[in-house]
Parts: C-alpha cells; sequence; structure tokens
C-alpha cells in the first residue's frame, strides 16, 4: 500500500508502533509538539522541524535571511506550546552546489538573528550536497513544567495567543508577485514571511496553562488534536474569535470568507492553550475564544446554534 | 559565487561565522563529532546525520532494515567518538507520497533494531511528504569526559578501532548488482550495508583517549582533520594498518591497491584515537598504527621511507 492513502497523521500512528520507548527519564514520547526527558531532575524538551524548497518555500519568493528566521521560529513555537525556553539548536543541511553563496549566508544570518530574538544558540551542524535546499532543524529547551495537549479539563476556558489566517493569506499574496503591494498586503506577507514565535508567553503558560498546542497547521484542525488528547468538547464563541483588520480588508476585496482562514490558515505559530477561569488575568494579551466541556468535538456557536468544525475543511458559518 | 567552489568544509568555514554562541553552558560547538552543553554538571552530546536517497543510499539495492540500522549507527559513531553513550534519538522525515507502506515500515523496524542493540530510544519525529525519501536523525548522548578531535599530543600512540575500506568495496559491488555473491563479497557488503558503530570502546575512550575522530569520511581525510585539530604530525606505519582479508581478496581479484581503499574508503565507522603508550593495554581488539609527532601533516612510514598522505587522493605507495 501506498503510504499516500494513509494520510500523515494514519502513517505516523502505524510508524511510532514500531518504536519502543523502554527508557525511564523519557517522560513525553510521540505525540506532542515536543518530546520530553528528565535529565537529573531537569525538564528537557526535543522538537525539530524541516523547511524543503518546493514544497515548504518557494526559494525566488522568500528572502534567505526571512528563510533563516523562519526555520528557527517555527521549532521555538514547539518549545513554547510545551511551556518551554528555547536553548540549543542542531541544524542539519542540504544544498545544491550550485546555489549562490549570498543566499545561503543570508539564511546563517535569519538564523542567527532569531537565535539572539529568542536568545538560544545554534551550536552544531551537519551539511550535505542535495538536489534542492534542505534545512532542518532540531531544538532543545528546556521548561519547569512540561504543558501536555492533553490536559484540558471541563469548565476550563480555551484560551488563544493570537489572530490566525493571516500567513494564508501572506503566502496568497506572495504567490501573486505584484509588482507593488499596499500597507496591509505587506503585512499579510510579513506574517507569513516572518512570524514570530510566542516566546513571551512561555513562562506563563508552564505557571497557568492546563494543556496547549502550537496551531501551526490550522486553528481548527490542531484544536482538533488537543480535545482529542484530553478527552473533551471544545466549542469556539464565534463572537468572540480575533478577526484581524487586514485579513478582513484582504478578505473583503478576494470575496473570500475571513473564517475560513481564521480556522483552517495554518502558519501562523500562535498558541491555543486551556486555563481554569481564575487564570484568565494572567493573560491579559490573548483572546479566550470558547469554553470546554465533557464530550468530544470541536463546535463553533454562532448565536444560538453550535455546529461541528470539521477539522478537514470548513464550509458554512 | 556558487557554494560549489568553496567545497564542504570551505562552505561550512563561512557559514559558521555567522552564527554566535554566547551561552556558556555550550562546551563545544561546530567542528567535532558532537556539540557539547553542561546541564547542571552532566554533559551532553549532540549530533545529527542525513542519509539522502541518490546520494546516500539508492532504494531499489538498499533493504528498508539496513537503512534503518545504518540511520542510527552513523550518528551512535559520532557520539562513540566523543567518548559517549547514545540516549534520545529525534528523527525528522521526508517521504513520498507513493513510498510503499512496506518500505517505511522496514526503515522503522531497523530503527528500533539498532535503537535496542545500542540501548538508546528514539522518542520523537517530525513527518513530510517530499519528491525523495529524507531520514534525518538528531541524537543526543551523554558522556562523562567529551573526548575533542585536539586533544593528540606527541609522542602518544595514534590507534585504529578496527579494519577499514570494507564499506568502499562492498557499495562496489552493490553496484554490480550481480545474480549471485561469494561469501567474502556477501561481508563485504555488509560491512556497507549495516555497519556497527563501535560503542563498546566508548567509556574507555572516555577514559584514556586524549583525542578521537569518527573516521567515516575515509581514514586519511579523516586522521589529517584530526591532526589538524590537535596541531601535530601523524605518522602511519604501513606494516601495522590492519589488511581485512575479505578486502585483500577483492582487490586481488579486481587488480586494485588494498591501501587505496583502507586509506580512502570511508563509511567504516571505525574510530581514530590518540592514547599515551601505557594506556594502550586497554585497548588489545584495537590497532596501534602509527605515531604522533612534532609538527603537521599525515605521513604513512613504508620500510624506511617517510610519504605525505594527502587527503585528496592517493595515488603511490
Amino acid at each position: 500500500m501506498e503510504i499516500g492513502r494513509l494520510g500523515e497523521f494514519g502513517l505516523i500512528d502505524r510508524l511510532v508502533k514500531l518504536l519502543e520507548i523502554k527508557d525511564p527519564s523519557v517522560v513525553v514520547g510521540f505525540g506532542d509538539d515536543c518530546s520530553a526527558v528528565s535529565v537529573d531532575g531537569k525538564l528537557l524538551l526535543f522538537t525539530g522541524d524541516i523547511q524543503l524548497e518546493g514544497r515548504h518555500f518557494i526559494k525566488k519568493l522568500t528572502p534567505p535571511e526571512d528563510l533563516g528566521w523562519k526555520l528557527v521560529s517555527v521549532n521555538v513555537s514547539d518549545v513554547v506550546a510545551c511551556g518551554g525556553k528555547p536553548e540549543w539548536g542542531f541544524i542539519s543541511v542540504g544544498f545544491p552546489p550550485e546555489l549562490g553563496l549570498d543566499y545561503v549566508e543570508g539564511i546563517y544570518r535569519g538564523i542567527n538573528k532569531a537565535s539572539r530574538h529568542y536568545r538560544m544558540s545554534v551550536i552544531g551542524g551537519n551539511t550535505t550536497s542535495s538536489d534542492s535546499i534542505i534545512l532542518d532543524l532540531f531544538l532543545t529547551g528546556t521548561t519547569r513544567r512540561f504543558i501536555p495537549r492533553s490536559g484540558a479539563t471541563d469548565g476550563q476556558i480555551v484560551v488563544l495567543s493570537g489572530y490566525t489566517g493571516l500567513a494564508r493569506a501572506g503566502l496568497e499574496l506572495l504567490m501573486m508577485e505584484k509588482k507593488e503591494y499596499q500597507g496591509f498586503e505587506k503585512r499579510l506577507i510579513d506574517a507569513f514571511l516572518k512570524p514570530v514565535a510566542r516566546l513571551d508567553l512561555s513562562e506563563k503558560l508552564s505557571r497557568y496553562a492546563s494543556s496547549a498546542i502550537d496551531i501551526s497547521d490550522g486553528l481548527a484542525g490542531d484544536t482538533g488534536h488537543l480535545a482529542e488528547s484530553s478527552g473533551v468538547k471544545i466549542v469556539f464563541d464565534k463572537e468572540k474569535l480575533p478577526v484581524n483588520e487586514d485579513l478582513l480588508t484582504y478578505c473583503r476585496k478576494a470575496g473570500k470568507n475571513v473564517y475560513d482562514y481564521m480556522l483552517y490558515g495554518g502558519e501562523d505559530y500562535q498558541i491555543l492553550f486551556s486555563v481554569d477561569r481564575d487564570n484568565l488575568r494572567y493573560f491579559p494579551e490573548c483572546f479566550p475564544v470558547g469554553s470546554i466541556e465533557k464530550g468530544t468535538g470541536l463546535f463553533l456557536k454562532d448565536g444560538g446554534r453550535e455546529v461541528p468544525i470539521r477539522p478537514e475543511g470548513f464550509t458554512h458559518i
């Protein structure tokens, strides 16, 4: 059977079963934003994310500094989602021999800029030649407490760290290859090219969140994963989902439904998490967007109606 | 300028300069077989190695279990070269959607088999779709003492952990795609497909070695790196370089110079290290192959003559 027929998550389920973990120091294995091990009582987080030319980025549309910045940011976001701080990166790269030195050095300048921003260091690496650009960063972090996807309980509030849908709109704009972009368009493109991981929230998440997930694959899909891991039902309140002005402008001009972008966009690198109502006050910069209830599945409350949100695609609100 | 003109090491030199490491817990950065950080007094090692289809392996010639085994082994070898034990792996993979599930599951069975053999665990991962198979393993290890490339001093003995050149002969045999192979041919092919990292030596290296390097890029080139890092001259004694019987048989039949294979073969995953003469007795299974002297460069003593061994290729012995 071809693996494409299983889908990404079906395949991962099959493969993970083949790997035995017998080491008692492993606190979290597969299935969360990071793995975690306990080293003399200290919790280390491991994560990794790859950027492939032609699949995750198109070279001619991607300034190399932005590519390096994003490579680091997407990994930091996974560490943040577990309540951690990034510490040490190890980079594995493949470059075609005909690639320009300027471009490669630009990538590394972006990596260094992001590393300084997030107060971490890339400390080692491995280089090979390849047919197209491969950038794979492995990141080790630390945390005082691991915040899993599975800790949400009914009665808690579900909170979103920021706007979603911007990156998808930004990618669409980038692909248009316009000669000139308006201000709101530039900001959307930047949201796609230069995402900023929410390291500002990490410490508070590790103190007050009961569960969290990096919603980089899209708000609906990843919230669905959190609901499933926690064994709860999550209900978004449509009125509370934050609508970004630039995204709204874009959608109005393009005749698109802004909720399509917000729920299914992806690559925004915001965090969705759950807290007790009492702890909401620690997150004044974030958006309480719904509630956690007994049951299963993800729903949207729109006025009096409560409709299921399907992870695979959204049609009517 | 195209990066191909710089060569792998020239490129790495340029790129590493762009990455600042300010974290005082980083004990070893770029330029050794592993990076190392100190976590509450415990030394952690980080390494990573990628296997690309068409570049590091040819799918139709590589049983998937062997591919998984090798992916782990090449990383363990880097940890061993620093005197460490492998602990936790994180795997980043790219697979074409049309790839067969059998093949992918075979790779993971090989990874698990190797993980059990080396008493480590692969505890997390990341999956993407790609045009050809990408397997990237990041490995974290621990060590009581970091054995660098740079610790060799004159008067010490240079020691080789085992035979070299077998893997290259094995690859050549594999590429012939013979219908049937003789016994010595099968053993050479196995040396290429199923290398075994020398974890058995790790503890002793951490106690008694002054320097060490994984000679996976070839004995001459990697010994040259160790000599350069240590600021010493290394002289191999031709009579003491261990000649494998199977390799000798292969070279005689093929009309090849066995020392070409031994010095430039690569992918053998043996360790070259230096020790005080007094400590040689702890390594009865290894081969003392030469001496460390004041000076620079790598030489071969053949009878009375001492000839330079150039890293880039070998012509006459």
